[in-house]
């Protein structure tokens, strides 16, 4: 999916909500636990009551990777359904790879060949070669981490250099000479607050991925008040607030309000744009 | 495996090899190509050959995932295979895994119960809480990144802060009020020469995993020059030079004759600090 059309999605359906599938079956109502793949059977009921109100999906690998073969199975399955009966929606393979050339290369064919999912989370910590294989596919995006949601982005992200640039800024403007605003995307925390001016000061025009907001605390409405541009520029994920709403068999539902809820606070945010 | 299982291991078969298993199906000889499972099949011969060389295998989870849930099953085969028949050889899962905490407690769970192998490697951008998850296994080791051997490695670990302190240096401290040399290792590259001399001042103790010996250029004479300890202190990786050394159906002694040259080589360096 290119720029122009996600951004045609957030608009039409007043929405820039990316739904986290992070799926732990401990976590599930029991009723979903007694199924034979209880993770595609949650997805599904998931999808199925959130996609009105979101416009991207993304389902984090290491809730899958840890029921092995099994749990890769269930992403598989996800992805499919996802791209059959929802192919307008935009999805995140969020597995925060990143490696040397040849072997990010493997990645890049496994998520956006295998897969053919829209989009990877990739780290930034090995530099150039690590990053460019997964931009070398048309129509695919990378989601580089920038200024992370969790307490230990604080250790080195935002580490001064001796002109005073924190390394954040350092992974914005130099991977901003391997990629653009169309193949892209930064990872910026909703518990960061105001450092999203900063960001913007680096990067005016690319897309953000946020997550934070819900169990991590942080605010939609600060988000938007430092981070969104003229095309958004903005998909705020929630993945525990809204997949866990509900803890019996009526716990799609619950999901869907929780989804309805954001929905309408970015409807009242799109409006001070449009 | 603890550190006194892994050192005992070194000075007995007088190695500190580490054979990186990156099965690319593309590179294997046409005879392994028409196997049912051609990965396990094709890892199972180059353990065979290369098992008394070594110490410590390494797969690379990319080269698995690539293919799907039929790869990770190879994976899982091929772990079950050294666990059983070689219980002696230390198993990293090169996966260069970190999120937020509770997303890695979820990857450590994956590798150290699920698929039980001894060390995993971790990036570092996302600071504590991404990494300590992984430090709560007793006998479990993480094997966080440093100065990686590739040529982005300049782009952000090289970085100095105000102090004059560079990214690596700054990974290597902090982490070290994490976990100690008894659950952590450094991934720092063979192609870093002497920069093995800074990372010993800082880590004087630790294990380091050193890849890029081989396929990319880097010199073990060099790397033990300056990173050897009076433990070892090192497990030197080669993957591709080592597993696609032979190109017909006598691909494992090809191997095996690669690994053995290598091993020989550790043993003079050993020698030394004997």
């Amino acid at each position: 999916m290119n720029r122009k059309q996600l951004v045609e999605q957030i608009f039409q359906k007043k929405t820039f909500l990316c739904v986290g599938l992070d799926p732990d079956i401990r976590k599930m109502p029991e009723c979903v636990q007694q199924e034979e793949d209880p993770i595609f059977f949650f997805n599904k009921q998931i999808i199925d009551a959130t996609a009105p109100y979101c416009v991207a999906y993304k389902p984090n690998l290491a809730f899958y990777e840890c029921l092995g073969v099994k749990g890769m199975t269930s992403f598989e399955r996800t992805v499919e359904y996802l791209q059959k009966f929802y192919p307008d929606h935009f999805i995140i393979a969020d597995a925060k790879r990143g490696d040397i050339g040849n072997t990010s290369a493997m990645y890049a064919r496994t998520f956006f060949e295998e897969y053919n999912v829209d989009a990877l989370t990739v780290a930034p910590y090995m530099g150039e070669d690590s990053v460019t294989p997964f931009l070398e596919y048309k129509g695919k995006w990378v989601v580089l981490l920038a200024l992370t949601s969790n307490k230990g982005s604080h250790d080195f992200q935002l580490t001064e250099d001796k002109e005073g640039e924190r390394l954040f800024e350092k992974v914005l403007k130099k991977s901003q000479q391997w990629g653009n605003e169309d193949n892209m995307m930064y990872v910026v925390g909703a518990t960061q607050g105001q450092m999203f001016q900063d960001i913007r000061k680096v990067a005016p025009n690319h897309f953000l991925l946020v997550p934070g907001v819900g169990a991590q605390g942080g605010s939609l409405q600060d988000v938007c008040k430092y981070g969104i541009i003229k095309d958004c520029g903005l998909l705020v994920n929630s993945s525990r607030g809204i997949i866990y709403a509900g803890h019996d068999e009526n716990f799609a539902q619950a999901s869907a309000e929780k989804a309805k809820d954001l929905q309408q606070q970015m409807e009242v945010e799109l409006s001070k744009i449009g």
